[in-house]
């Protein structure tokens, strides 16, 4: 992925979008001078996202402690083939998120964050579902990580070739990549109707 | 995404499956006493995995220092519905990589790595492109990490709900997810065929 002028942005709704399309987020830390990546179900509020885990767990012990941290959302839209190799690309949506832990104690503030990452998988999920006891909110750590900066970054569009490579005869363009659902598996005890935010369940 | 026995592995054909069958990685590098977490394309070959960008960008300025670096690529297999807000999960599947970076200087190597990263995109795009001229490779740096270390971790299979919420009268089950590819989209100047490594693209 190229830096390109005009692919960046601060716009808080851009950013907004991505982050809520997003369902897993990269998340980066450092221990010890090594730095770590780890996949993670988040979600956004306001100027809060979310995360949590298991009280043992490397990622929350140390973003707990309120160190720099960053969250990375990437949406892949597709593949660009170009006629040169140097032009091939990918089109993207993405956002990088700059701030610090900050470890959530209260119950009741807990409940709501995690009733919120139910929430961004499927909005309407929560209603249905029994929420979380004292001992399942003892068993979870939860982060928020205030926003301290944000962007947003994009690929869109055609190749982009040079003028002396158009006459190359190989097929060029974009192809469409994204996310999506497939049958629903119901749980092998479960008898209950599919709901409509799982069998047309969209993301964006 | 939780933490549970039996999930992580350090099987070299699981890994490699995993690092293979992804398109987008996130790398991880501290600058300052801040991690950062970019998206980039990669390929793996043999121990190490090379990503690829502009001399400008911070990414690869801090990774040919030979600083730790951290690489994680993450598929995601489904929604997992339970019903418990408490057991909702992910099924993926991922791999960190930790090792350090070093910035390939020779012009053939280089040009080796970079057909390997195409090769990635498309296992037989290479023949069918223009290979990157010296002007190219000049405004490209392209670094080399060498797996120091590589873990997989995985979730699979239904929701866990403990016996007392079984009677909860909601679905519950997995919704697949997969990144699937669209109908391919010819630059406005091209009038070849669409090669098979496209019209029947697919990462697995």
């Amino acid at each position: 992925m190229r830096r390109r002028a005009g692919r960046g942005s601060y716009d808080r709704a851009v950013i907004d979008a991505i982050l809520d399309e997003g369902l897993v987020g990269h998340v980066g830390f450092v221990a010890d001078g090594q730095p770590y990546v780890i996949p993670v179900l988040y979600a956004r509020e306001n100027e809060s996202i979310y995360i949590h885990g298991s009280p043992l767990s490397r990622l929350l012990g140390q973003l707990r402690e309120a160190v720099p941290m960053c969250l990375t959302v990437t949406l892949l839209d597709g593949v660009v083939f170009a006629r040169s190799a140097f032009h091939h690309s990918l089109n993207y949506r993405s956002v990088v998120v700059l701030g610090e832990g900050r470890l959530i104690d209260d119950n009741e503030a807990k409940r709501a964050a995690l009733h919120r990452v139910v929430e961004h998988v499927a909005a309407a999920r929560p209603a249905d579902v029994r929420g979380p006891n004292d001992k399942e909110l003892d068993a979870t750590e939860v982060v928020a990580i205030a926003i301290r900066e944000a962007s947003a970054k994009s690929r869109t569009g055609p190749p982009i070739d040079g003028a002396e490579d158009m006459g190359i005869p190989t097929w060029a363009g974009v192809l469409p990549l994204s996310l999506v659902a497939g049958t629903p598996v119901p749980d092998v005890d479960c008898g209950q109707p599919i709901p409509d935010y799982v069998r047309r369940y969209a993301r964006a």
